[in-house]
């Protein structure tokens, strides 16, 4: 999440990546994304059926990193679709292979403390309404979910994921970096505190059936039609459930971390803006998006 | 457990059911329990073995639904074979394909606030008697154990589960109505965070292999008989072990929970009076009765 | 952990054992251990390899038992370990069958109060260098593993387990006593609370598979140097992630876990103090060592 010694990854191999293990085809256009920045307005695609299933797609060419327009704008749709009379939303991504690459180091590199603050407040409340959503909320994880990808799809509350080519999990830890308190505490919520402390320590991309195995997806199909059919059926499923009682049990088990967060809210901002401002770490990241930017013009 | 929106339930669909996903042929039963009430001196049958394995039987025909009664003579069947001598308490039913339904709706349906109070403070003690129970106790599940059912489940040491006819879950959303904290916390303790918020926004109700897959049942057996061989042979291994500090490891990991349920329970029961004297949900519960008793009487 | 009452084993088995699930081909070297003790100087024996790769090889003959200087040489170990250079640290045996059998009885018999107050606030220390290691550190459990044993395996980042033939667990119910809360709390961590409470109330001492499959273990490999050989190949991932970033996701998994046993030092010995100066306890202690003795000469 928040890179801290990307000068040692520099340093140590002649090739690096934001993703390190996930297939080299993807990294052209994962520093392509270093120098684009798309119109707000088309960050993020909904499409509603006549059953009321949003489909949320994001749509932020190449790799859907998270940079503040796209957080906001996929909080704001979360929060508009629930008022809507929508029954459930499925996120998922327009890209091909990947579903979301995590936060935009852009965000993060030589930052003006403003904006950097007000990033990473749209991100607590984009999780905060994503994760809390009254609305059953079901990722269809379409492609590779590192990182930030993965707490996107870790905080709906069912996930599908094609098989066999993609990877998901926090391999922040092989970027040099830790993660911030509370997205330990969702991954805990969803793996289990053992597989967690592993997962994070050894910085694990999974595989589909890995990650099912661990329950880090809940299901994989093989397609990305079939994810698509799957994420529509158990989102029916959520939605014939009374709406006020399965939300009602839904806060009862998130409520309580949801608020901590809330109260942790600025501590949470200014250790990160803290963080982010140290002169050594935007050196490393200076020598590490020099590096992506050679890689990719080969 | 707190049934809150019954009659969106009933006005949606032609037939309903408490126990929905349950196979047709247990409705006539269920509503025929609306109108039934049996004396207290035979809800619980109880046999002692030459082993001291006491086997407990819930005999509140036709479905074992929890009136106040029956959760008195639980309650103090379980603190009486704690003093008696018993060395493992295995707990089964009566009914031929019900363990237990549940809550009976009868406690909360135009409730005296006094009789509510007491059979909410009731289910709360007979509860913390089987959870903390000195008596190794084991849960012989060889019938349908919805809700309430699933509950008493859980609250035992171990769980054999007669497989394959038969459903284990929460399904109290599915009713349109939440549950109380303690009871989140108990299925979060048993089948984990993940397992227990999937469940419950769900309302799933599980087959006996899906059950022993998220550790809901520790193992199931394929007819009644062998439910309660597995049941003695469990009970006798955990006989086996010192008394003492089988207790005091079970207390180790149990009494924090126990104890912060006696803290708030109060506050449980005003909330749950308070829930029940709601008018709208009074005249729910009476539609949904009234499209029972239609239902049982065809 | 701590013997309560050893006399009931004692008077209703004809043999009894520290590690009662254990081979009995194990037991004389287990009361062998019960009259030696070994100069401290040769309690741990270490090696680093070429490629940082520290192996520490618990090498109290027989069984490993863990008392006052070999739980203080091995802490020491781990400590100097961490600020000399070496990667990652693997903990193993020097003996053929047995990992660690855990607590020395002797070091709780007839005790100076003095000295089981350093047994076991060093026990402490070492567990908190062990579980809070800057150094990745992965168990290969190339033997039997019960009570302490198991408490080493599960202060490490990563267990590799020899299969079939050795066995693993929490067995302390099973010898007439409970577990201090942290070791509760470890357990808890390591494989869930429902497989915790199940594992410590049952004394069950897994096979390799079985430990597996609940998570107590990671992996299995089927001969000694198939476990030394995986316990290298994981403990070389570990070291190639970033350890700063390593570390820090590590303690933000633990550090309020080690804090909270920090705070709660004095109570935990004075409590450990108190159980074992008492008479009842004391008499049922030798009554076992007596028979412990008997069984060894035959």
């Amino acid at each position: 999440m928040l890179p801290t010694s990307l000068m040692r990854a520099v340093s140590k191999t002649s090739t690096c990546s934001l993703i390190p293990h996930l297939p080299s085809s993807t990294l052209p256009s994962l520093s392509a994304s270093l120098s684009t920045t798309s119109p707000a307005s088309s960050l993020v695609q909904t499409e509603v059926d006549n059953m009321g299933i949003a489909t949320v797609k994001l749509a932020r060419a190449p790799v859907n990193s998270l940079n503040l327009e796209l957080l906001q704008e996929l909080g704001s749709t979360v929060r508009e679709l629930e008022v809507s009379g929508a029954k459930a939303l499925i996120l998922t991504s327009a890209q091909p292979t990947v579903f979301c690459s995590g936060l935009d180091i852009m965000e993060m590199y030589k930052p003006d403390p403003e904006r950097l603050s007000k990033f990473w407040s749209t991100f607590q409340e984009t999780w905060r309404s994503l994760y809390g959503s009254r609305l059953p909320t079901v990722a269809a994880i379409t492609g590779h979910s590192p990182a930030g990808g993965c707490v996107l799809a870790m905080s709906c509350d069912y996930r599908v994921m094609q098989s066999p080519a993609f990877k998901i999990g926090m391999n922040e830890t092989a970027l040099g970096t830790g993660v911030p308190y509370w997205i330990k505490e969702l991954m805990v919520r969803t793996v289990g505190h053992r597989q967690a402390e592993l997962a994070f320590q050894l910085s694990i991309l999974f595989d589909p059936q890995s990650a099912l195995q661990i329950g880090l997806v809940d299901e994989v199909a093989e397609s990305r039609e079939k994810v698509m059919e799957a994420a529509t059926n158990i989102a029916l499923k959520f939605a014939a459930i009374p709406s006020e009682a399965r939300h009602a049990t839904k806060m009862l088990m998130r409520k309580p971390f949801i608020d901590d967060l809330a109260s942790r809210k600025e501590a949470d901002i200014e250790f990160t803006i803290d963080t982010f401002m140290d002169p050594t770490l935007q050196k490393n990241m200076g020598l590490y998006l020099e590096a992506m930017r050679k890689k990719s013009k080969k």
